[in-house]
């Protein structure tokens, strides 16, 4: 099955590895910045790995059955970008020459759509390891799904590079504890332990016996393996596969190993080694060759750009074959892998919101998020679920949805197929799954947890904005709303926080058509979502045709204010925007009649989501919220996020401190999210205005 | 050395144990919510940790030398409300029947300051046990620092209860990891294990072999207890005892046991038990009493009160002992666990605001972080710093710095003693371990990271905030001004979102003077602080001693306008107020000249600290930023935050996408974080602001 040659001999195999080491330090060098400790210590197994394992097109990096490649200590960037270069992507050497340098394709940590070939953005820790087992849950469903007997059309391995630093992270735990108990027998991690982190020998702050955590995951374990040797490295590659389980290769390296001064040291990890020890380095390797200049032959015996097309042309002929048996599911599969939406989707929205609208029903928009999620999941197909254990508080599950679990009935183990991952009470370790999910391409990944534990979670919603990966979090129990289980769970600044990380689309609908919509704008949109939805009831809104349709846009006029009355302008009652998201805009809804008894004409502005707002042109944003007209925001959130729509002198109804532990009614009286309160504040700004102007 | 009794029979541990289930039921029942589950299960445990090992004093909750007990999954809360109220804290039983009521002192989940007894506010799943682990370890470096020969005055145990929530969670490998690698060997954890979770039976997405993960941590593990057997799980405490390692007690339980009808199924664990499932629950314990009625006899039975008087006063007259002998160290030790800061701290703060303005360095504010920390460490002993393995970068350390680390060279294990702990790469682990190490007292926490990396940690910092815990967390590499090492590293929106967490203080200071005074808020503080830091140099500013005095109110007026000239006020130039953090300030201040060119006034508002400016009194806040100028933020961070200070017709220059991988100079330039964008957003400000006068 494996698409390489015979090995090469060791003096082969060692020059390429100098050749990586080479690379690395003068690219470094010459960035005045970067890492060579790792480049340094990993380049046997780089070698070994894609030399002899590596199933990969460098002229096509999209061939969708290509092995997927993660370097999870993505601070040793330049490793990658050696063998990228080296092995034929579009990556020409000036490139390197550029590393670190503005608008190059070698930035700093890897990022995916920058440089060929890059998986996944990696830098921040222990996150890469979690897209590989993404990776290898995405391959292991789509073989089940597309694969027929006689045809394996989809059949790819997934290789993580992990250091140290990856398996202190908490999200290693999680990420190789689902692995394990999912028997995700594709993917293979290659653990680079040099005993070294920033802060020096890690063994006075990580001690664990890592080869038997991993046997406690469930994994096939390969134990001490001398990771500067690559026939042991490809050795344990082989012993990889066929095992049932996800493999961690232990390699013992030296961090830095080639710099005679500075090798296994923590002064290696994160800095130039100095043009002295470059020298240095050169004469150890027996390396003449100037900085950026590989010899041909070294080139050669890297390049994989002809048997990576021969490989892609045979599978090719593959697929061809399978298209004529499945015509309809190679269509399908096309269709999922380049990441289309079907062709009756337009039907599917029609349907969606008008079904949402003629039910009318007052119900959480949880809820309504379930009904939405079945009604997309019977045209989607693509839609992979899940929740970190709150599946019947998230209500992320539904009718037809198959729980994705390891297979224990056979020899070999794997994975049975399905459409819902119980991700177990891991937020961070699922979001981060998902991304690796919705990079691997194939799925639809959405996953559940409660608004206040996005925080657990953080960094990869961050990563899925930065990588533009098409992931949906769905975060209930979005506010005070939640009631008796108090500030712990109740979420105050998270809607706002959210909305700050650029790219990440957030939205907090009011009730089933607006849920209906953030769910339609989420699947639409190449790049992450977040999904801010109810515990509680929520009523429903009429609107018209064109009312839904505005919802897109992210604020839209729910409510106006009446025509002008013809008096005179100095008898005109005064006017106000209430703006107002999700469980709040029923309050701003009741405060039109007491306000006009009041004197003050309201208008309601719905903003299930600001950020899809902020991108509307300044025609749209103008007309929803006038210039001049004096506005007042109610959310159950924190009020200084609202200050950008309503300026200094505009109104704020919110909650600036933690909520409490009592039933939701009684907590919304508390903390005055009330009609009474609306009122009150919109007297407020308008009494003001009418003071200045008078 | 255990303060209890002999052990009683066991008709008697398990009607206390049914008397904390019915307990349990019945507030869950009146409160029609909760989580029953656990405490039916955990209720035989409860009773042997309570009655035969723990070492407390239930009339005074703030003994130092109390046993500290800890419910990691928090979501059991009844059954430490049960426990409390039984063994005679200040916690009435009408509390009890006010459960999850408004300003009970029962809420959903524990909250520490709200009932006596609760030692760390849980629900956020595994940040228990971390807490638990900053306790061991506060307690294990407090023994070593003030204990002496024949002198024991810090002595006791951590003990925490978790279930396969927080085992799944990540941050339960960093805790476990770091407590194993110190070998803190006073912590002991009881494991539910009920083999139940929300989505149903665990094996399913959590098949680890927890016994083995924790021996590979170093633990020491007692596998297979009968979680019901109060005498096996007594064994399993006494085999706890001196090991040299913590210990994790594996007990089998059944989750909901007692309750006919639903023990062992996920419908127990959060939602009522239901009239009906009550009663036989009633009938199958032989219960006989009313909800809310506790016999006599097992109310003796659980009381401590005397005892734990009695062990208090044993306490007492040890430490007078201890105070004949060392009366230097008993009042020192005194003064730390009361959290008072030492009789000359006015001076210190003189001193490093002194020096500090004296040497008018120009330094990266990470570089004046540090200087700070030396000084202060010199007479605040309390100190304990730590950095996630960026010790380097982070420049957390400092001259007098000693690292704690296992001590491997006696037979027993144990703990060096030190001042700085090597967190490892574990943000989020370092971070709940610096609240237990807060909640303990004896110590001020200080910890590392990157600023962008706050995110892992993200839920921690929020807890802090929530217990105003007083914890120090020192986030560098602020902005893109780290540059090379691109988008994952660079923070734009997280200065902006720690702001939005109520109750955390954020200072991102311009320099040494403010540096210094951040020091100071965050220590003088009852509560959490974040200190954002700079990579790169910034320049120093000089200021008046007023000025420096204005610096802890979090903004204040840098450099004036000047005086009103006498001619017309229509010949007056345009004024207005720019409002910089951090690295931005020089911004600036370069703007005065070429806006003053441009006939425009510019006062320059340095704020350090929007959170700290927002607690002052409006005199202070229109002083600083006079109402009617118009003004203009510059942050290199998200925009939309600043609204709230210069309103809809002011200006900000900021950045409101990722950053990019380039040398930091190129990057401010790329960015527009330069004095001509400031220059030009303000002359835009003023043209409308002159325009909408005209």
């Amino acid at each position: 099955m494996s698409a390489v040659a015979q090995p090469l001999d060791a003096p082969a195999t060692r020059s390429m590895a100098d050749a990586l080491r080479m690379l690395a330090i003068d690219a470094v060098e010459a960035a005045k910045s970067g890492h060579p400790g790792m480049p340094l210590g990993m380049a046997e197994i780089a070698v070994a790995l894609w030399d002899r394992h590596l199933k990969h097109n460098p002229g096509n990096p999209a061939w969708p059955d290509r092995d997927r490649f993660v370097l999870s200590n993505g601070h040793g960037s330049m490793l990658l970008y050696g063998l990228l270069h080296l092995s034929g992507y579009d990556l020409p050497i000036d490139e390197l020459k550029r590393f670190r340098q503005l608008h190059s394709k070698t930035p700093g940590h890897p990022e995916v759509g920058v440089t060929p070939g890059v998986e996944t953005t990696t830098g921040p820790l222990g996150q890469g390891l979690a897209n590989g087992v993404g990776m290898a849950l995405a391959e292991a469903l789509l073989a089940r799904e597309f694969n027929r007997a006689g045809h394996r059309i989809v059949d790819h391995r997934t290789y993580v590079f992990v250091g140290d630093g990856c398996l202190m992270e908490g999200i290693s735990h999680e990420a190789a504890s689902l692995a394990g108990t999912l028997k995700l027998d594709k993917l293979t991690v290659l653990y680079d332990d040099n005993g070294i982190s920033i802060d020096g020998h890690v063994a006075q702050w990580f001690a664990d016996d890592t080869p038997a955590r991993f046997a406690a995951y469930g994994w096939h374990v390969v134990r001490e393996v001398d990771g500067h040797d690559v026939d042991a490295v490809d050795r344990a590659l082989h012993a990889a596969r066929a095992t049932g389980r996800p493999t961690l290769i232990c390699c013992r390296t030296v961090i830095g190993q080639g710099a005679p001064s500075k090798a296994g040291t923590h002064d290696v990890h994160g800095a130039p080694l100095g043009a002295d020890e470059v020298e240095r380095t050169r004469r150890a390797l027996g390396w003449a060759h100037p900085p950026f200049e590989i010899p041909d032959g070294i080139r050669a015996n890297f390049d994989a750009s002809a048997r990576g097309a021969a490989a892609e042309a045979e599978w090719r002929a593959r697929f061809d074959a399978y298209r004529r048996h499945y015509p309809v599911e190679a269509a399908e599969f096309e269709r999922r892998v380049e990441g289309r939406l079907p062709a009756q989707w337009q039907d599917t929205v029609r349907a969606l919101l008008r079904d949402a609208d003629r039910a009318a029903e007052s119900i959480a928009t949880r809820k309504a998020s379930q009904q939405a999620i079945a009604a997309l999941a019977r045209s989607l197909p693509e839609l992979l679920g899940g929740s970190a254990d709150l599946t019947g508080s998230n209500l992320t599950d539904w009718r037809g949805a198959v729980d994705v679990r390891a297979d224990r009935s056979e020899n070999g183990g794997g994975l049975r197929g399905g459409n819902y991952v119980h991700y177990g009470v891991r937020e961070f370790g699922m979001s981060a799954v998902m991304n690796g999910i919705a990079l691997h391409r194939g799925y639809l990944p959405f996953g559940g947890t409660f608004l206040t534990f996005s925080d657990y979670a953080r960094n990869a919603l961050r990563m899925a904005a930065l990588m533009k990966t098409r992931s949906i979090f769905v975060f209930t129990h979005d506010s005070i709303g939640l009631g008796e289980d108090g500030p712990t769970h109740q979420a105050v600044e998270h809607a706002a926080s959210l909305r700050l990380i650029p790219g990440l689309d957030v939205w907090r609908p009011c009730d089933t058509v607006e849920t209906a919509q953030a769910w339609i704008g989420a699947v639409e949109r190449d790049g992450p979502s977040c999904l801010l939805l109810s515990r509680q009831n929520l009523r429903f809104v009429t609107r018209s045709a064109e009312q839904i349709a505005a919802i897109a846009r992210g604020g839209y006029v729910l409510r106006d204010w009446p025509d002008e009355t013809s008096s005179a302008p100095s008898e005109q009652p005064a006017r106000i925007v209430l703006i107002a998201t999700g469980s709040e805009v029923s309050l701003a809804l009741d405060a039109i009649a007491p306000l006009a008894a009041a004197g003050i004409v309201a208008r309601v502005v719905s903003m299930p989501s600001t950020t899809a707002f902020d991108r509307q042109p300044r025609a749209w944003r103008d007309a929803v919220l006038p210039p001049g007209v004096q506005r007042v925001a109610i959310e159950a959130g924190v009020r200084a996020f609202w200050r950008q729509y309503v300026g200094l002198d505009g109104g704020v109804v919110g909650i600036d401190t933690f909520g409490e532990s009592a039933p939701a009614v009684a907590l919304f009286e508390h903390f005055r999210l009330n009609t009474e309160a609306v009122v009150d504040e919109a007297c407020r700004v308008a009494d003001r205005t009418r003071q200045a102007r008078g």
